[in-house]
């Protein structure tokens, strides 16, 4: 009897299995398995520069930070890493960046096979994209754009880096840290990030240009393509465009204001240094993760402003992480048209339907809990004797942001707090929502017809 | 011309302002006098043990924390105020937490005046009660209800103290306690706070009864005396119980827990004095603000859990602040239904309406926004080279929740600072929608027929 029935198990093979997955649970299994993948191959003594293997917890933490497009590093990605770990990371990157299902949608192509319903169903919750139809023409959109983007990225700073570090080593550099930036990884091949061009207008700007394109996301950047003009783009490449441009000013200006009093940052560098820093550093936290600053070295209140940055994050449907700008901006409108007595609500003469702020309080009231849980744990992991909150509630948020800005905790973890950390990243990822939709039994309707009472609020 | 304008303008007199007024602004402006002449009665010499006035600053700061039932406190209340002044703080507390307009009702009923349909209103705004017909039964009752509390609490405190201090230091001891503790305003006369008491049955189970009474809100508390079945209770009153007591339950279980391990706290304390300790200080951030530990000397953690229970706080209509536990009942039960794939949302057979979900939406938005924005300034105003972020967060929360428990900042506030709190404390008694009803423009009803169009979320 028991033995027909494990007959019967084994018989139910890979292909039945994932037919039976939803995208949502579908995506999160090869995330796992790029995760696992990733932790075998840096495990390998060839990994390390050292010939000696980093042992696996440490691979497992660089694979997941990798695959999740994170940049929370355990151990010194440009001296612990060998030429070959490196490349797998960035390729790693490139793959949990640009999405693993536009990848899989080109490969299909290449070899001339039909992609399905359920193929075009998963490609749809990775680009976040409307509707079922044209998703392949978009796929081929995705990676020339994602391509070109770091490709001209790449020969502009071989040309910058190719005088201090000649033509090799600055081109490999280059390839690296465009992919890193496009993909909002933030891993960077000096310890002290890109510290050493705060100043430089070509590493500012190619590089804040990569992150922040791929921050936007791909819709957004295919309608600044393809449509040009502000009339003609969606409700949500406006939201998404807006949104950006004012986190990005109020963060500059604020930065800019708090780090003048800090005699640790700003003392010592010049007034247009000070402006790309601050630039720099309001940009970052719309999850790229590179720094050109110490963020150690920064005010307790710049600090927590990276954080509030980060926690709201890039937008949706890109290769950021976060709440998301459009989450942050429908929420605010949602609150200030309570405030204002009720009614539809409303932005750029488009309403916006209720379900859509159902979803955005269910993710912003998911999100603080899980950083908070993670902020919580990692207070008592982490040397429960000693008061360093700051520095938990920022790698905590930086963790599910997929920022991976640190203030130097990470680089301490214990091996607990690795796990979490690394576990945090991964949920991260994935999304509140995914994460949900995957984990959850069938939608079951609610009952209805319940007789409305009133609650008292507030 | 201006001449004759300012004749008119003097003309407006002051019943014509208040029927110009809305019960929210009515409301403020009530609070706003309260604390005024607070902070006159506070600031002269006979208010002070020394006779000499402890000055304006920090009589407007007492006022303010006492108006605002909150309890922190820049100077000590037991030594730097006379018994007057003690006084006058014991009366502000108690027009301030039992609502003025219910002692109002209570003064117009004992003057034989008729009560109005504008009173009325403002009336069901302080109780947040659902109508307005049967206001003045119900003011009657919250009157007896308070006073019934306060007389019982005061006299068996007053046969527990009178051992140890004498009949009638006891009595005062004990009415001014219990006036503090069921209006949920935290201020005691010793320094330690409750500390000498942390094994004391009899002043926990007192303390912790008045506290948790007077956050449960009157609404409820009347229900529990005159439906007393589970099944007659309402909603509200449903929600409330349950939700008050996973959030003791859980907050009990977790300080028990983290404490543990604290060797400043339960190693020098026997298993029921654990007990009681963790009891306490797990119900105490539901807006009381008494404690009987030191909150400096426990762990990050179990502060970071006090601050996330202050943020949720009491119950609506009742004696103390935070985001309230409904709205925290609410926006849960929202979440979980979204993940579940949407759909009517329901608790204990009743529907609960968008109405209401917007409104706790709108709650916790600008209640995080608060509170962050006064983290934000207060790491700046108080020694922004240091980092003591938790203590600054702890503060800030407090302050807004009208908890008033302190980690130790509030007592070393500079004059910027004691302002910002005490602003703070203001803002968190009104609660947000309050004070957004308050100050808004007349409601603009959002134009209608707006065409919808999708955002992406999350
Ligand atoms: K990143
Ligand atoms: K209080």
């Amino acid at each position: 009897m028991n033995r027909h029935r494990n007959h019967k198990f084994i018989k139910i093979n890979v292909n039945q299995l994932t037919n039976r997955m939803s995208p949502p649970q579908f995506i999160m299994l090869i995330f796992l398995l790029l995760i696992f993948i990733g932790t075998v191959l840096l495990s390998l003594p060839m990994s390390a520069a050292s010939g000696l293997s980093v042992g696996l917890l440490d691979a497992f933490f660089t694979a997941t930070s990798a695959v999740c497009v994170n940049g929370l590093v355990v151990v010194d990605t440009g001296t612990v890493y060998s030429v070959f770990g490196q490349i797998v990371i960035a390729v790693l990157i490139q793959i949990g960046g640009l999405g693993f299902m536009t990848m899989g949608v080109i490969l299909a192509i290449l070899l001339g096979k039909k992609i399905g319903l359920k193929q075009r169903l998963i490609i749809q919750q990775t680009t976040q994209s409307k509707s079922t139809s044209g998703l392949v023409k978009l796929c081929l959109y995705i990676f020339c754009i994602a391509f070109a983007f770091e490709a001209i990225a790449s020969v502009i700073l071989t040309f910058r880096w190719a005088g201090e570090m000649g033509w090799g080593q600055a081109a490999y550099n280059a390839v690296f840290h465009s992919v890193s930036a496009f993909n909002n990884a933030g891993f960077a091949l000096w310890s002290d990030g890109l510290s050493s061009y705060i100043g430089d207008p070509v590493v500012n700007i190619v590089i804040i240009t990569l992150f922040v394109s791929g921050g936007l996301g791909y819709i957004v950047i295919v309608e600044l393509f393809r449509k040009r003009t502000w009339k003609k783009f969606s409700l949500h490449t406006k939201i998404v465009l807006l949104s950006s441009a004012i986190l990005l000013g109020v963060g500059f200006v604020l930065l800019l204001l708090l780090e003048s009093f800090n005699p640790a940052t700003f003392a010592q560098l010049s007034w247009s240094e000070r402006g790309w820093a601050a630039f720099f550093q309001s940009a970052t936290p719309r999850s790229a993760g590179f720094n050109t600053l110490d963020i150690n070295s920064m005010l307790s209140s710049s600090q927590l402003l990276i954080i509030i940055l980060m926690f709201i994050g890039a937008s949706s449907g890109g290769t950021g992480g976060g709440i998301k700008t459009t989450t942050f901006f429908v929420l605010i409108l949602a609150t200030i048209n309570t405030f204002r007595g009720g009614g539809q609500i409303h932005a750029f003469d488009r309403k916006i339907s209720m379900d859509i702020i159902m979803r955005a309080l269910a993710v912003v009231v998911s999100s603080i809990a899980c950083v908070l849980a993670v902020s919580l744990m990692l207070t008592v992991t982490e040397g429960m004797y000693e008061d360093h909150f700051l520095e938990v509630l920022f790698e905590a948020t930086s963790a599910f942001s997929t920022t991976g800005l640190s203030m130097g905790l990470t680089s301490e973890l214990t091996s607990t707090g690795k796990v979490i950390v690394a576990i945090t990243m991964f949920i991260g990822r994935l999304g509140p929502l995914t994460l949900a939709y995957a984990l959850a039994k069938k939608s079951r309707k609610s009952k209805l017809g319940y007789p409305e009472d009133h609650v008292l609020i507030g």
